[in-house]
């Protein structure tokens, strides 16, 4: 058991204010700096004490075995995995002589910032060596989101007491010693020392590594420069091996005066380019970074964030802690996209190695709706990374006998890299989860020629995949049986409702997407024949129910198998999967994560609201919640069918999941997805906002806890404005546009910038609060509320 | 493609009269020697050329890692695999100085004959040598029957035409060099040289090595003594090194004399008893043939045959291939069996390395019904076997949340050995399967005290399991969900009939059983409400049944899926599972081995004539016989159904597996359960014999190719003979016995020893022959005999 940090609540920043060494990993992923392209976990400047060193590079990885015991048709035999690159953000510190180490000396200060509206980390220690020299240390650190390839920290040490020799060393390490990773022994050798040296460069205060990736035969390049102010005399070198750079400075402090060290950190790899290629890369890219300087980057830095604010923020009254949470969780979601550009956003950002480094759904389903709505053009560039896989999901597609496009379940530049298929391959959910974002994202923006370059194309080809998945039986009923869906404790099942209402929304989709670019459709080779029977599988979808019970079974058949033993289930035998087998949970009544209940969500156009309250009040008690990516459906579920204060819990639960390391493993890397769904829990949750058919809607309603939720979103060039109180809800238009038609609780209305409209709230019948099984109930957040206030 | 050799049809033996060294893998399987203790491939005595060298001992074994790409709770993270252990079967000659080997020189004349009255393989060789000397070569080889532990060989070399100095070689070889059998690099290592030297002794003529296992912790003992005659001076001499021993004989042979050298070769092995231990039991073994001799261990092999042949021989006229056939089956299932002895008996007998030396499902469900009929004490010793793992297959019930015992897929000690679950483990009929080899085997023989002893604690253990496993539902059904049954195209659904059917068989048969034995159903703590829970379940199995299409589902829902696309399958894309995913063919109608056809077999009780007939047409289409476990039940229920052609047909597939090496894989090892599926398909199949409730019953019924069958059957003490022809069935007692109550085509009638009864045999309405899957009918037996005639 990891321990959990209690973070003080602020509006616009995570602080510790004591140091806890148990807490590193978890810490480390909490203060990791990204901008989707280049992802710093929060280590200590000096590197050690650490939880797991992390630098990583998005889409640079190794392959590594993927062995099987018996193997089968269509396995992979080898898999993608991230590996932690050369480490720039070294800086040691010694006074006279000893290193400056926490777990030595005295620690008589400590604090870690993470300011989430200036988009950087700053540590201030003050530390007294076991000589008794006592120094203060402030270190900078933030990863630029306007210059992509660059990191950048501002490291300033004091001497406070007595006089001091300070010596600062900057380094670039590749090949760092990692913890051991996997139990693997091939795996482990794969990944001990994954960089070759290629190159090197030292010069005054500059430095490059060039090294390359032995398997997966990608050019990484790590170049450092360095500003040293300081009074008196300062010595510094540069000194360096294959796998290693050191820069050094060196000066005698009088108490008071300090030595402050700005260092420039850049980085670019490809897995074409030249080796003069991609040093030029570098260097360019460090050059640029030292022209704007260290105050020019936390100015563009700064800047950054206020207009991601001005566009993004949500904000609320009545809970300071989940108003601290949303905008940690927005921050950190942006973080692991901003600067993806054509490059994927893994499940856990780059803020770890969990998962690998691969992305999955999640993107698709959890972080692009957020996205789309507060950052439309990231989201775009996350869909350009799916369409430029798509050579790869089509020669996956053929391989498994398919048409189309088959994605993969995870991977890092494409390959399929899923272990065990049945909670890999089989879940073809991904496919409508792509499309889905796809139409999404053309709703929002009405941007016509994003389609008709990348969208059509991914629905098409899912829509082709789809086809040749399904077919219509006797009575013309389109099934599509094997497959898996999102909830992982069942798999390969016939006719899952959230696969095929997924899939009926990708036909239309494509559908509606050829209609609108008959020459693009031309050019992909899309028949009449085929539109045809698009639309007649999506009007003959079948989408089974059980009458007798009254409620739609997750896939056929489900509400036949025995309920999970949940009385006798102990509560540390949570997560299930590693206490239970599969073969146990899958043919009982037992669901890791929201299924029927997104389906609810992501497709409500497709059930009464009476469906919507029984499925709710059926699921509950069988949902367990061993995925992250459950509670936010859940919350917006429970607040469409009027169990506000459950839905509470659950935004709690997603938006607190690593703030309070509720799943135990955020020192993997964080929960993207989880705290994307902190967003969604608000927004579609309590603000009751859906998309269904390209109509903006919403349907808003607060639970007791929270007095007012206020956030906006990009629709169509225009930003809406939504505030919600008890009684009422206000929308209006924040700066220019044409006027738009909106719904608030079915009915409609039109929106312009004439001035906001106010409409009232209708009551809700809530019937009884659903259960959940024994010890998985979420964190009451009236309970939460009075920890935080007895701290 | 390996090459087929053909071997001349004969009544009582399989000979080889051309030497093709393409054909050495199937020729090593096909000539194999066992008496289901030790096995002997039927490699050259001199070593080289071979396919694969093989001396395998019942359950000596080494552990290799089964690495999974993605772990899984329980799954298992080592496997036993069976390895080939000390040679002794190795005898090298020289004609001076030139080693004798086929593939240099001329082979004059080549002949290899496997007596399967005698019960050994005779080799008879001339060769010139490359100098031009000509030599005879005679070695007559065995494992003997009578001693379970001891192998012989009579190697004679004779010169023909001139003077030659021959140099006899026998030796014993650990860690012979191996064609690479796997392509986990790992596991290659493990099995590279698996046996550590513990010990060795020369002595003279005798020579003794003894080995142990490096992980498995098993140790190996093997000794050989030798009898040489010859004329004049012969010169002998003992030499060894850790791995080997080498026993030499030197004479020179004039015309038209001749060298004989006398090898007997003893082994023993175990996994508790100390150095001193095996090597007396080794030298023991020795001592004991040595003193019977070689004639003597002839003989008593002879008498051994002599007393099965009368016991269990199948005749029949107007096919003498497929009479060959079926001896050379028989033979070969009481070559796996006869004397293994609390041993299991592997997929492949002790005839090659095929599925890791493992027993599967295939000893009860095809190997024990055989001998159950002609050999039940070997029957009765196999399920002993399974009887004593009931400790490693409770702890496997516990890791998976289940009661009772979880007998594993595949094993040689008990653990599970299975690398993928939804083929493995979840077929749990397995547990079922044995519970009908107990119950049959109590039928059969009435023997009490087996079932007192053993039989009914494995009836009480896989009740339990079947208990924990299933549930009543809302309506009262008892189901079954989750499990895979036969057909491995398939897996991991609800309600597999088969599966429910035998789980039904198993209830009851435990029901008895506690009824007939209460004191010993008290020390196994069944309670009163167990009972009165089996037989509810039982009463309540739920057997779905598809009303619309007149038809049982193989498993729930199995008929709601799209049938394969045969038409667009070529033939060469067959077996399917090394061509497609499992994701393709677990969604479609597509079988790979009998498992709904099977049920219409083992329970016919449950099936009215009219659904077996409509069962059986629905599923042939559908059937596509990748594995060898299916021609045999195929044929059965054709000649229920009255397709005696297509059965025929069947039986002639079943019979001619290896001899004619079907599945292109007889080199691994003879696929034993289909030779005993040979016997099936005659007495079950022609004969019509069943067993439902304990009651003989037969319904003959030859086919057009066949004039007559006649066979044994050992029915409670007392031997039953059945005499079927075109017209008529004659029953008759050979030997002693009571009255016994028998059925013929329903008719119930009484046989005594006072003299045979002859029934007429009612004609049946033959419907249209069911077709199969293109390019996947069984070969036409009247084309077969055509061809062979032409031969």
């Amino acid at each position: 058991m990891l321990s959990k940090p209690v973070f003080p609540v602020e509006p616009w920043a995570v602080r510790e204010s004591t140091f806890d060494p148990a807490a590193l990993p978890q810490t480390e992923s909490v203060f990791a700096l990204s901008n989707g392209h280049i992802g710093l976990r929060g280590n200590l400047d000096e590197g050690e004490p650490h939880g797991l060193p992390g630098t990583y590079l998005n889409s640079v990885y190794e392959l590594r075995p993927l062995p099987h015991a018996e193997s089968g048709y269509g396995y992979p035999d080898s898999g993608q995995t991230v590996i932690n690159v050369t480490n720039g953000k070294l800086i040691r510190l010694l006074v006279d002589d000893e290193p400056f180490d926490v777990r030595y000396g005295t620690l008589r200060q400590h604090e870690r910032l993470l300011s989430l509206r200036d988009g950087y980390l700053r540590r201030t220690v003050e530390w007294t060596s076991p000589a008794g020299k006592t120094v203060s240390v402030v270190s900078t650190r933030l990863v630029s989101m306007t210059h992509r390839a660059i990191a950048a920290i501002c490291y300033e040490v004091r001497a406070i007491d007595r006089p001091a020799r300070v010596v600062v060393q900057s380094e670039l390490v590749a090949n760092e010693q990692l913890p051991a990773m996997s139990n693997d022994p091939r795996a482990a050798a794969v990944l001990t020392a994954p960089l070759a040296a290629e190159d090197g460069e030292l010069h005054e205060n500059r430095a490059l590594l060039v090294h390359s990736t032995r398997r997966s035969g990608l050019r990484v390049g790590a170049a450092m420069d360095h500003i040293v102010t300081a009074p008196g005399d300062v010595w510094t070198g540069m000194h360096g091996s294959e796998d290693t750079a050191r820069f050094t400075a060196t000066v005698r402090l009088e108490p008071g005066q300090s030595l402050r060290l700005v260092k420039f950190l850049a980085y670019g790899w490809s897995s074409q380019r030249s080796l003069p290629a991609v040093r030029a890369q570098v260097e360019a890219a460090l050059v640029g970074a030292r022209a704007t300087g260290w105050d020019g980057l936390v100015s563009q830095q700064r800047a950054f964030f206020d207009d991601f604010w001005a566009r993004g923020d949500v904000s609320l009254e009545g809970d300071p802690e989940v108003q601290q949470a949303v905008r940690f969780a927005l921050f950190q979601v942006l973080q692991a996209s901003a600067r993806a550009e054509h490059r994927p956003v893994p499940a856990k950002g780059l803020t770890g190695p969990g998962y690998d480094g691969h992305a999955f759904w999640d993107a698709e389903s959890f972080v692009l709706p957020v996205l789309t709505y507060t950052d439309p053009d990231a989201a775009a560039d996350a869909l350009r990374w799916r369409h430029s896989i798509l050579p790869t999901a089509r020669d996956r597609a053929k391989q498994l006998q398919l048409d189309g496009a088959a994605f993969p379940w995870r991977t890092i530049t494409g390959p399929e890299c899923s272990g065990y298929w049945p909670a890999g391959t089989a879940a073809f959910h991904i496919n409508a989860d792509i499309a889905d974002a796809a139409i999404r994202l053309a709703d929002a923006t009405g941007d016509e020629e994003f389609e008709r370059q990348f969208g059509i194309e991914l629905l098409v080809e899912t829509a082709r995949l789809w086809r040749a998945l399904g077919f219509h039986d006797g009575e013309g009923k389109f099934r599509i049986d094997g497959v898996t869906g999102p909830d992982e404790y069942s798999a390969v099942v016939d006719n899952n409702v959230y696969t095929n209402l997924m899939a009926q929304r990708n036909f239309r989709g494509a559908v509606d997407a050829v209609g609108r670019h008959p020459e693009r459709a031309a050019e992909l080779e899309v028949t009449y024949e085929e539109v045809v029977a698009w639309r007649r599988a999506a009007d003959s979808m079948y989408v089974p129910y059980d009458e007798p019970r009254g409620v739609h079974p997750q896939s056929e058949g489900f509400t036949d198998h025995i309920e999970w033993d949940f009385a006798n289930t102990p509560a540390d035998r949570y997560p299930l999967l590693l206490h239970y087998p599969y073969h146990d949970l899958y043919r009982k009544q037992v669901v890791k994560q929201a299924d029927l209940i997104l389906a609810l969500h992501l497709r409500g156009d497709a059930f009464t609201p009476e469906e919507k309250a029984r499925d709710f009040a059926y699921y509950e008690p069988l949902t367990v919640r061993d995925s992250s990516l459950s509670a936010c459906t859940q919350a917006v579920i429970a607040a469409e069918v009027g169990q506000l204060d459950l839905a509470y819990d659950y935004l709690g639960e997603a938006a607190r999941m690593d703030l309070d390391n509720l799943a135990n493993n955020t020192g993997n890397g964080l929960h993207v997805a989880s705290l994307a769904g902190a967003w969604i829990a608000l927004v579609a949750g309590f603000g009751g906002m859906r998309d269904h058919g390209g109509q903006l809607s919403f349907a808003p309603r607060l639970p007791t806890g929270l007095q007012r939720l206020a956030f906006t979103l990009c629709w169509r060039g225009r930003r809406v404005k939504v505030e919600i109180t008890g009684s009422e809800a206000t929308y209006s238009m924040v700066g220019d546009g044409k006027p738009v038609n909106l719904v608030h609780h079915g009915r409609s209305f039109t929106l312009a910038i004439l001035g906001p409209v106010t409409f009232s709230i209708p009551p809700i019948e809530a019937g009884t609060r659903p259960t959940q099984p024994a010890s998985r109930e979420p964190v009451s957040r009236q309970r939460g509320r009075i920890i935080q206030s007895a701290r």
